[in-house]
């Protein structure tokens, strides 16, 4: 630290994203990336923007906007694009919370939150999930503060049913709600079709995960109209041409391959069925994943110790070393090929254990 | 605005940037775009990457910072890149700058200073140019406040030269000196020496002009490496993944291409110097510029009606409704057509004001 940075982030911890290693070859299960590369017409429009670079991007991304709001069936002046779905949620936090609007959110949830929180200086709580890691929706319903739920949550995978956001939202009509729905496409349930009755509900969502493109940054925010002009008021502050032409170009794509999206979240999906039902077979309690990754806990080893010796057999998966979850590691379904690795691998250090 | 947003962006006024038309082909000489391609070896780059775009880029961008520090002949803990060089400066005011430490620049500079200070809270002062538009560098010396100049200066095109900038950076010992290199490489002289000697002095540079990458986002600071840890502090509090993987592998191309760097700088400095020529045989004041622009006063018609008059002819210059420069209007350089296509049309305006 300089003598230079400002006291007001003295106690500022900042997010430690999962370990990219460059020293060795792994069978990457930590960042919940997808397996799969986008399709090849993704590919294609990309590369098709990289001759223009010399040219700024959009900073409307007018066109990946309208193609949004048709996908998402809102309107397109109710989506805001992003440099991946972390800006919208900041953008979110500094808009619509300050000193006298605090925040809420579970004690067990994406740790991008606290981060956000004490950056901008806003008072925060953390809500106890219930003992077998639940949202107890009851906690949030007529709380009178800002609320920001990831659903499904993470790393528990865990969703919440549709008419408990609603009955958060509904309840809370002074204050913004944040559904934060980065994995909802792998058996969530959207709550996008809530915004035309509620003004305060704010969504984001992601092209990391379903979509494949975590490499290419794009994100979105997706709320009532005056909500998104705030949060254009935000940007438009902060960095007006935030989504460059290449990401832009293969988020349109993307948006463009209904079938193809199918598929892909069918396949995370079936590939997770196979690899909860082989780690409940070797003893591991798995949660009910609506997600692209899973929260399983052996009854035979501390999490910290499987994470070490995955990694040791060069799959790596991510451990929290945090309250009520130290035991679980968190694994990011990845082709077949890739669980049948991790399967083997659990399986040797659980044989190496007894 | 909804009725959520909060209060503290009460005033804010976002930034506003240069017109992206839609609906007509201009010869658009109004955002400093660069009119020439990147080279080959940057376009292929960029491509090669959108095949693994569902992986995370690097949140380090570490083969990219390593090849910038060989470039810059700084450490790679002395940079930092970020999602184009206006998410630098905005990391460079919330970390350095606050309530308690204000900031000051020119009264005519690049118009989001003044809204990154609002949007942080930060209280700042505007300080007279000289009647020749140029910064006086004794309006800084010792004023014990943050500061940041843009050098080269914009809209006016002019600069400080070296030893100006260090007597500003050596008796301020206790604030931060952002110096805003934009348009450095077309004629400037960079402050990067520099930074060995004053921890105090905090650079930006961007890939957006004399690498022709405005639509990849790609800019970067320089400075002590505490300043750029805390810089990182801030940008792992916001957003880890701030540059995409196509953009971080057309950034490292980029600085592999020395000679074409130096060609493209040269040819944008040549048509530089013949549009000045021009444009002052037509009785035209025109400033001395080191940057990809012109900024022009014509004694025969107002700024706002040249513009205008020039945009219904198909060429889109900037002009600034601001306090003594609404007569000017900032022009980009582009190739040599689109330079004879701007003194023509000009010549057509000044000879129907006759």
């Amino acid at each position: 630290m300089s003598k230079f940075f400002s006291a007001k982030y003295a106690a500022l911890t900042p997010y430690v994203p999962g370990e990219q290693p460059k020293d060795a070859q792994y069978i990457k299960l930590n960042t919940n990336e997808s397996p799969f590369a986008p399709p090849a017409s993704v590919v294609a429009a990309a590369k098709q923007e990289a001759g223009k670079l010399h040219l700024y991007s959009d900073p409307e991304s007018a066109l990946l906007t309208k193609k949004a709001a048709e996908v998402w069936g809102v309107k397109d002046t109710q989506i805001l694009m992003t440099n991946g779905s972390d800006e919208a949620l900041n953008f979110a936090f500094m808009a619509f919370c300050d000193q006298t609007h605090p925040i809420v959110f579970p004690d067990i949830t994406y740790g991008f939150y606290p981060v956000f929180a004490e950056l901008n200086g806003i008072p925060y709580e953390k809500i106890p999930l219930k003992e077998d890691f639940s949202v107890d929706y009851h906690d949030y319903v007529g709380i009178s503060k800002n609320i920001v739920i990831a659903n499904p949550n993470a790393p528990t995978g865990l969703a919440l049913p549709l008419w408990q956001i609603e009955e958060i939202v509904k309840s809370n009509p002074d204050n913004v709600v944040i559904i934060d729905e980065a994995y909802v496409d792998f058996g969530g349930e959207s709550c996008v079709p809530l915004i035309e009755k509620y003004d305060n509900l704010l969504i984001t969502q992601t092209f990391s995960k379903s979509r494949s493109l975590a490499g290419a940054r794009l994100g979105l925010a997706i709320g009532n109209e005056t909500l998104i002009a705030d949060l254009n008021t935000v940007k438009y502050s902060t960095n007006p041409y935030n989504v460059n032409r290449m990401t832009a170009a293969a988020g349109y794509a993307a948006l463009c391959e209904a079938q193809w999206f199918e598929s892909n979240c069918a396949a995370i999906q079936e590939n997770r069925a196979y690899t909860a039902a082989a780690l409940k077979k070797m003893g591991f309690t798995v949660l009910d994943s609506k997600t692209n990754f899973l929260f399983a806990k052996s009854d035979k080893i501390g999490g910290r110790a499987l994470y070490e010796k995955l990694k040791a057999k060069g799959v790596l998966v991510r451990q929290f070393n945090a309250p009520r979850i130290a035991d679980f590691v968190r694994i990011t379904i990845g082709t077949k090929e890739q669980m049948d690795a991790l399967i083997e691998r659990t399986a040797e250090v659980l044989e190496e254990e007894k």
